[in-house]
């Protein structure tokens, strides 16, 4: 099967592009590029990630697990900005062309992309290990997209959600450690489902100084505004969201896990303190815990409450 | 060294985006997401395309020109719809950290990339078996781009530069032949130098109907011309342009070279006969052959004067 037909055949039906009702595609895939009219008063944003098979992910998964995963954690960069989804392209490198585990794929991208309204616009298809390049493509008003460089001092720092559920859960997804189905049924989604953050992402683009998306760990993503803003923080241990599940299964280690755990794919804020009512209706609202977790000082970094050593996700 | 600085201490001072002096960039890498305001009046136009080391270029080649030709092989998109290029992304699958390798990619990466004025905004490095994706974006007038589908009854075919030799090369550059020095040199930079089109491309935006470019072979790219269009064409073997040294070195196999060999990156498009003129202006101007080899027709496909079986790359 040619490359071209490939494609077309198992990812037509779910997350490629209709040109049709949609604007901004002015050509979807089968042509030498995708063709796209941002939106008057939009910018673009977009990011690339790779996925390696038993490096990101385990080997031998679930396709559809693989699918929805790989445009989740994409997605989250999307969702960083403040930004609204728009289309993505796929650079999929595979050892065979197998249909079925295609589908699987397919059908994985296709549950989170196509009720965020994320087509699929163009990308290639080659022979090769197991390798998924996604890039995410959104659209935020050029002057509101949130970026790493403006937490100020005095701010609060806030994420969303639970974090260290995801990197609990990893002994879990590889098959090293057996649990009770309970605990591996809420463990193995939070590692495999990443809740989309868009919605609140959106939300917070008025409020929030600056974001960005925790992939490798609190502690370590931090630095990343902290550099970028040139401003300290201190982080409180004992506030740190952390899930019931986690708390009972690993009391001990559930605050390590969840400063230095990567994969959770919550969203990471700084705020000034003025905006803290708003954020408590955007918590009310959404359903979905803000939670303050420090401050931003002028310089250093510390973590009140914690003794362990700050390590994160090593990429090399 | 962190995945961050990794990208950041290698590729700064060749091919990264400076966000200064251009309006459209108005944020490069370090963020979650890059940010571009496209200019006023253009369309996005964008394509993705993967390299697999052993596949789309031998083992153990050198970086420098795997950099080259990794963008060459994706800005040809560009090309073929007319289109201005802007900014590319990067996503590298690399089985060790090597900075002297990675400071030989950028280089080659530069090289075609900063004369052309595309700047790397963002993407993302991982460890595994060297993979290269890569993304490119351009800006084009959205009535402009030329697509594969508007091709017309009566059009000629053209073609730009000469066909045949990359494909000519490639028992070389694996090192499966050894031929004269003079020889050598020649072919290796037709496989590892594609000619950057873009120039040509937007020169004939206004002037061809229908437009791609060449990667997998004539005869069988064509057939995405065609089948788009909803037209055939008629090839003539005799005009192929070929190069003298091809001619002279495979004086029996060029045609079927010229016909079915892929990787010389060359634009393939289909203008009305009353643009003859144009064409033989623009060819004039930029020191390019553009050379007629068919005409599009209603139905069906031959080769006049050609009695091979006609095939081309094989993605799977």
């Amino acid at each position: 099967m040619k490359e071209f037909e490939l494609i077309q055949n198992i990812f037509q039906a779910s997350v490629m592009a209709s040109t049709q009702g949609r604007g901004d595609l002015l050509l979807g895939i089968g042509d030498d590029c995708a063709q796209v009219q941002v939106p008057q008063g939009q910018s673009l944003v977009f990011s690339m990630d790779t996925l390696v098979e038993g490096r990101h992910f385990p080997f031998d998964a679930d396709p559809v697990d693989i699918g929805y995963r790989s445009v989740a954690t994409c997605v989250s960069d999307l969702a960083a900005m403040g930004a609204k989804p728009a289309f993505f392209t796929l650079g999929l490198t595979i050892p065979e062309s197998d249909p079925q585990w295609l589908a699987g794929l397919a059908q994985g991208m296709a549950e989170l992309a196509e009720p965020i309204g994320l087509a699929l616009v163009g990308g290639d298809t080659t022979k090769g290990p197991l390798t998924i390049t996604l890039q995410v493509h959104g659209y935020v008003e050029p002057e509101l997209a949130v970026k790493r460089s403006a937490a100020k001092v005095g701010d609060d720092i806030y994420v969303t959600g639970l974090l260290g559920d995801a990197a609990a859960a990893v002994p879990i997804v590889t098959g090293e450690l057996q649990v009770s189905s309970e605990r591996f049924d809420y463990f193995y989604d939070r590692y495999w489902r990443p809740k989309s953050r868009l919605i609140v992402g959106m939300a917070l683009k008025r409020v929030a100084h600056a974001m960005m998306d925790i992939s490798d760990g609190l502690a370590q993503d931090i630095q990343h505004i902290l550099k970028a803003s040139d401003v300290g923080a201190v982080i409180d241990a004992a506030s740190l969201p952390i899930s019931a599940e986690l708390k009972q299964w690993q009391p001990e280690s559930a605050v390590t896990l969840a400063l230095t755990g990567g994969d959770d794919y919550e969203l990471c804020f700084t705020a000034p303190k003025e905006q803290a009512g708003e954020i408590a209706l955007i918590t009310q609202t959404l359903g979905l815990p803000c939670t303050k977790v420090g401050e931003i000082v002028a310089e250093g970094f510390s973590i009140q409450g914690y003794h362990g050593e700050i390590t994160g996700w090593q990429h090399f």
